[in-house]
């Protein structure tokens, strides 16, 4: 942080400032004004504006528009397939500045060394990440993990600088029940911050939930679900990810009146998606262009998440603020020109110099070898629980299907978009190989599979072919995990996610590249997803309604149990 | 605190609730819209709204509109003339739930023990008294108190339950010219809260002021100035008190957009208003009139006020709150049937339960005996500094006015209105006496003093005539202290506030009595001004512009220099 001393002598102008952007016009998020005048910056924070300013530094950026830098209030940044320090170099340039991440996802594989990991890579990137700490790994008691962490393993981090508080509880029935785990995590989060994930969850059961402690949320998929969570308390995310798109439904809630208590999030977005799209500033951009007031999406983007937060810190350029500044073209366009991150420019200077925290979790992949027959069906009852996937959605429907046995085995039949889907635990736990069917994915041929596998990341196969299956789900150990297609006896296209089975070791434009030739090969299936990788990734995570599978077996989330299929 | 898994279980309706409020409805200050259903409670927490509920105390609020308890967001208690537990039977009764004080009223005349005295009450009223850390004992260099506080006398309190931050930094002369002892403090509470009081300050001036860490301000007077503060990441507590009447100047700017963004306070406010026109039901009532949404205004004054002073636990009825509520017969009046504050029924049970902390500072006025000779002033130029009251405002006029010295002494001349003002210092420091002149109180004869004279609470004294001055601050050894009126010899009015000298130790109807009596016994002096008591008590405080009096002269204040008069 700035030396205090400094700061008031930079901000009142008797000192040149370390850093001045002249020329621009802010575009304040509380009242909607345009402000004029420099912006003065004396180390990480900002210390003067609407003034004329000496600096040491002075960028020209006349004709810009300068925003509070965005804040994701919510995001797994595994799921962006890249290390940290990609993620940082990927978003930054975007206007995003600080990112509240939960790295759950490595940390069911690795355990509490996952987490640490990024609280590591935290302290060096430019971007500020934030961490909550992961409170349900495993998410629920119906699936096998690479790592359990309870409690007590968590307090040794609630001090650590990036840490903010407890990372959503997924676990809900585990709340409204008093599951003794979850408790024990609750209580000692008690009075701190501690984040949500309850979809679809209402009335006296959201109460309790909600009088549990929880603040913020993200699971909302439509206004009304998204009112009514408002009207408890809870700060509504609005999530925008690459399968989960709630933009549309809950942007008629986003107004001047409510913005101060919702915010924005991507929860997970592929590096495809943000290449293509963009990231926070797509959400901004088309929040805009479907009539939100610029004030309310870029108060949702900034202040109103670090208040959620608890971040006093950020979200305004204004004096004694974190210099998070996005310098823009226009607010329609959201099109960032320059980024600051405290102070410090996103750009090629600013990344060389970061020190690289070594990657960890190689060779991840512990599965048993498979063969065509381990996704046989062996069942003879005719009704069978099947996965409607939902586009676009990580609900799912739990449809039932008459699917009669072919000897002894409940086959795949593409005519009616019924095919087969498998888990392999992959941990070098148990080896259980779990089947089911799915409809949805207009699959008709070959295989797909995935280490990405919410949240345990198990390997995940969705198939219309036994053989491709197998040769998909053995290429796992030798690529340490990533992403497979296999069509007619070959590897028609692949991802290597060697850190934990999650994160590629290579910079995220190779890995954008990588995604696409992933892409033509589903559609070479079939598949008509647009993200077939991240949808599947989803049908695995038994704390989303309504119907999953993890290794275990098909989950009925409803009752929260595993089910016969 | 209420238990976690009881507050879960009451929530879910799986048990009775402890308490619930049936047959209302719930105003919410985040949509602006009307919610039915019973609000439980779980002890001092709300469990569930927008439900039926069964309780162990049912208690029917048919016809009433429930709103989130009232937050004063900068006060000082001791205004109020009573001790916390009287301004505790006071107020909550109007439904405010949470007083964030700064005592350093007493604390000027005690010292520590006097901001101890205020914790150890906290603990124990009905209303959540929460303790901002008084940061300037004295306000300045250029008065005599009876005590001084350093920053590391503060540092012991800090972590008391009822102490929120640093209280209102109101040397800011000394933060922007950084003097050592302000710096201390200032560092101190880096990255925590800090309250500010800048009058009039702005530009860069201002910007070097936030930039020291300060977050909320309340000194705004004119809606530029609130505009700026705002646009400049200030939170905007608009005031309302006795003497100092914002509210009409900065209603303007109180809307949707904003009032996420701004608050309520009173700072000063004395019972007799109380009694005759509200405390922070006043300002909401007012504001409404005045065509403020009432979202906007019952927003700030709870849920905006929570989260500007980081407290994350109030502020809104829903699950997980305090349950800090105000059952209204409508939005409009703003007239409170019933208060819960955590849980906690307003009324004469409640008071009658608490402990009362035993008052201190007894006996603390040793001021010297003064004669009638004490208030000559022997200087032979005629141009004189006059100090200008402006009625309703804290701030004063800069008047020059030739006065011809008779027999070597500047007399009254209220055919002018021009009057003499005192300070006798009454700490048993140095007894001094310092004196000058004053426009605008209408007094013809007589005079009148006060032991409440911001914020060293020396003896004040304005008269027309000397013997009377003499008698009136004479009087004051013996009643501890308060509020005198003489007239033609004669003591025509007094309080006693034998606690410091600044609060009685009756309750506050019986103090309301005595101040009629002093606003009448006033009013046959020729005074025109409302509040003549409190207007004078601001006239000593040397950091509100442009010129005051304390006991080592007139002062100032845009200089900050003691200047001859």
């Amino acid at each position: 942080m700035a030396d205090l001393s400094q700061k008031i002598a930079q901000g009142r102008g008797d000192m040149p400032a370390d850093f001045v952007l002249r020329g621009g016009r802010i575009f304040d998020v509380i009242t909607g004004d345009f402000l004029n005048g420099d912006v003065a910056i004396c180390g990480d924070t900002i210390v003067g504006t609407c003034a004329g300013y000496d600096g040491t530094q002075i960028v020209d950026i006349t004709g810009l528009t300068l925003v509070p830098g965005f804040i994701d209030t919510h995001l797994h940044i595994e799921s962006s397939l890249v290390t940290p320090f990609e993620f940082d170099r990927l978003v930054t340039p975007l206007g995003v500045t600080t990112a509240i991440c939960d790295p759950h996802e490595i940390a069911n594989v690795l355990g509490v060394p996952g987490i640490q990991y990024f609280l590591d890579a935290a302290m060096e990137t430019v971007l500020d990440i934030r961490v909550n700490l992961s409170s349900c790994v495993p998410s629920s008691h119906m699936e096998t993990t690479g790592a359990v962490i309870e409690a007590d393993d968590l307090l040794p981090l609630r001090h650590h600088p990036a840490v903010i508080g407890l990372a959503e509880v997924m676990n809900y029935p585990g709340v409204i029940h008093q599951d003794p785990g979850i408790m024990a995590k609750l209580r000692a989060y008690e009075g701190g911050h501690i984040d949500g994930h309850a979809p679809m969850l209402s009335g006296r059961d959201l109460n309790a939930y909600i009088a549990a402690g929880i603040r913020t949320e993200h699971e909302a998929t439509t206004e009304d679900e998204a009112r009514e969570k408002l009207q408890k308390g809870l700060r509504v995310l609005i999530r925008e990810g690459s399968v989960s798109k709630d933009l549309d439904a809950l942007l008629p809630l986003l107004n001047d009146r409510t913005s101060a208590y919702m915010c924005f999030c991507t929860d997970d977005r592929n590096p495809l998606d943000i290449g293509e799209h963009g990231h926070l500033d797509y959400l901004i951009r088309t929040a805009i262009a479907r009539g939100t007031s610029p004030v309310a999406a870029y108060r949702a983007a900034s202040l109103s998440a670090a208040e959620a937060f608890g971040l006093k810190d950020r979200g305004l350029i204004a004096p004694g603020q974190r210099a998070d500044i996005a310098c823009l073209g226009t607010l329609e366009d959201c099109d960032a020109q320059i980024t600051l991150c405290g102070g410090v420019q996103a750009a090629e200077q600013a990344f060389a110099a970061r020190k690289i925290t070594p990657p960890i979790g190689r060779a991840s992949v512990k599965a048993p070898v498979v063969t065509p027959d381990d996704f046989r069906t062996a069942s003879n009852r005719t009704e069978t629980d099947v996965i409607g996937v939902i586009p676009g959605k990580i609900i799912t429907d739990h449809l039932h299907e008459n699917i009669t046995p072919t000897d002894g085995d409940k086959r795949p039949d593409s005519t009616r978009d019924l095919v087969k889907i498998a888990v392999v635990e992959r941990h070098g736990i148990n080896g259980n190989i779990a089947t089911g069917f799915v409809k949805g994915f207009g699959l008709t041929r070959g295989a797909i599979a995935s280490t990405v596998c919410h949240d345990h990341h198990n390997i995940a196969c969705v198939g219309a072919d036994y053989d491709d299956m197998a040769l998909a789900v053995n290429r796992m150990a030798d690529i340490e995990g990533g992403f497979v297609v296999a069509q007619g006896g070959k590897i028609t296209a692949e991802l290597a996610l060697p850190v934990a089975g999650l994160m590629s070791l290579q910079p995220f434009e190779d890995v954008r590249t990588r995604l696409e030739a992933l892409r033509d090969a589903a559609k070479a299936l079939g598949v008509t997803l647009e993200e077939p990788f991240l949808q599947l990734a989803f049908l695995a995570l038994p704390v989303i309604p309504m119907l999953k599978i993890t290794d275990r077996g098909m989950v009925d989330v409803t009752k929260f149990e595993i089910i016969s299929s």
